[in-house]
């Protein structure tokens, strides 16, 4: 693979600038213009949302709808496809990740009735991979394939402190966002946080998000000791202790490392 | 939105021809190239596997990589990226219907501690939307994004059952292949299965896929009454009747239909 990654350093250029790179990119464009507040969108929503001309959207939209990564209900309107979704099931970074972390998962459900939460970190946020909720579990703020800043969660904090310093210190230069009252916007004391936790082996976030809300999190390591996710559990502020869910937490982390071919400690 | 679909209608033709057309295709050959067995891909692999040039195989791979949608590893192999998961997890077949339908999947996987599924129909099979399994639960065949035969599943059999007149009679005109020695592979005898299907409100498949496995089906409404889903629990062949499930399967399909809006029985 030296060969083809050399290559492919040697002309990204003209690569870029070619019509099947335009292509490919509007595509995506069209594609990344759906949301979770935008699950459907008719062709003139599309057009205006991705900054395309009518006639450019509907051309792409037919295209991407032929090939099945778009779908129109009766309306006619677009939404993301089946087959774009079971391309991506394959994703080693998204249900790859899950499908061996799910039983973990699902004991720490088991034994808590509450949220438990699986992320990854991807630049510099969180990306929830999994989340198990009862119904009667604490409502939360994320949402599976949705993102997260990583200074106030349980989860992004361990996603934080076990990050390259560059992704660090990155997320310390930005203003830090306030959720609520209590939020951690001070990045002195976001950084005692990060070492605390990379002390401890584990993150807490005590109404950092809502104010009803406790989590804990515990990082999951690949095979070559690198923390490549971390699992969380979330429950209301008040009816249990970090202290508490620590342990169970860590025992699903490392349950779940363990699968991935790591032998270390957390 | 009846003059877009008209004029969509009436230049799909010119539009497949075009370089966009060709581009995107292209692209979603190369994606489509990924699989269960084949999670990962150096260029040469997916060359030989789309039967693209390895230039045009090498110029596709760069920009859906840029874009994404591909990701590389360190060794420089490619998978299918993260942005193409979070795109993907808007598709309201896919994890859209997931996310009404996984509480009610985690009751029936509380009271069970067996592999819980939720499945649609694409066509003449079976996509496997969401799966709880425990560490204990009998193994499966099935994947989540993965796609299986109708005729021989709980979840196939109710997806068939409420199909329209055409698709039952395409899938019953085709060969149906055996699994077991107790397969069902006489068309006559599949569609008297899903005459009583209908008339129960619910499928069995009693080691039509493997030996030791027995599953249970019924059917997920949408608002308009129609058939969008199924929900099933596998079970050891012998660990449990077939109707002793079906009511906790019921209530759960019940359940997931009154969040889809439907106030229909099933």
């Amino acid at each position: 693979m030296r060969v083809a990654s050399r290559v492919l350093a040697s002309d990204t250029r003209p690569v870029t600038r070619s019509a099947h790179g335009l292509a490919i990119r509007r595509a995506t464009r069209l594609l990344e213009a759906f949301g979770p507040d935008r699950r459907t969108m008719t062709l003139t929503q599309l057009a205006h949302r991705t900054g395309l001309p009518l006639t450019t959207a509907h051309r792409l939209a037919g295209v991407l709808t032929e090939c099945g990564l778009l779908e129109r209900d009766d309306a006619g309107a677009y939404h993301v496809g089946l087959r774009l979704w079971e391309i991506a099931a394959l994703a080693p970074r998204g249900l790859g990740l899950r499908e061996v972390a799910l039983p973990f998962m699902e004991d720490l459900y088991a034994v808590t009735q509450e949220n438990v939460q699986l992320g990854i970190r991807d630049g510099l946020e969180s990306v929830f991979v999994e989340r198990l909720a009862g119904r009667l579990a604490v409502p939360v703020l994320t949402r599976v394939g949705g993102r997260f800043p990583l200074h106030p969660t349980a989860l992004g904090r361990v996603l934080l402190a076990y990050a390259p310093p560059d992704v660090q210190e990155a997320v310390l230069a930005r203003p830090l966002a306030s959720f609520t009252p209590r939020t951690v916007t001070d990045p002195r004391a976001l950084r005692k946080i990060l070492a605390e936790v990379r002390s401890l082996g584990w993150a807490v976030n005590d109404r950092q998000v809502t104010m009803d809300s406790l989590s804990v999190a515990a990082p999951v390591r690949a095979g070559d000791g690198s923390v490549v996710a971390a699992v969380s559990v979330v429950v209301s502020a008040g009816s249990a202790t970090a202290n508490a869910l620590a342990p169970m937490v860590r025992a699903a982390a490392r349950g779940i490392s363990r699968s991935l071919g790591s032998d270390t400690s957390d």
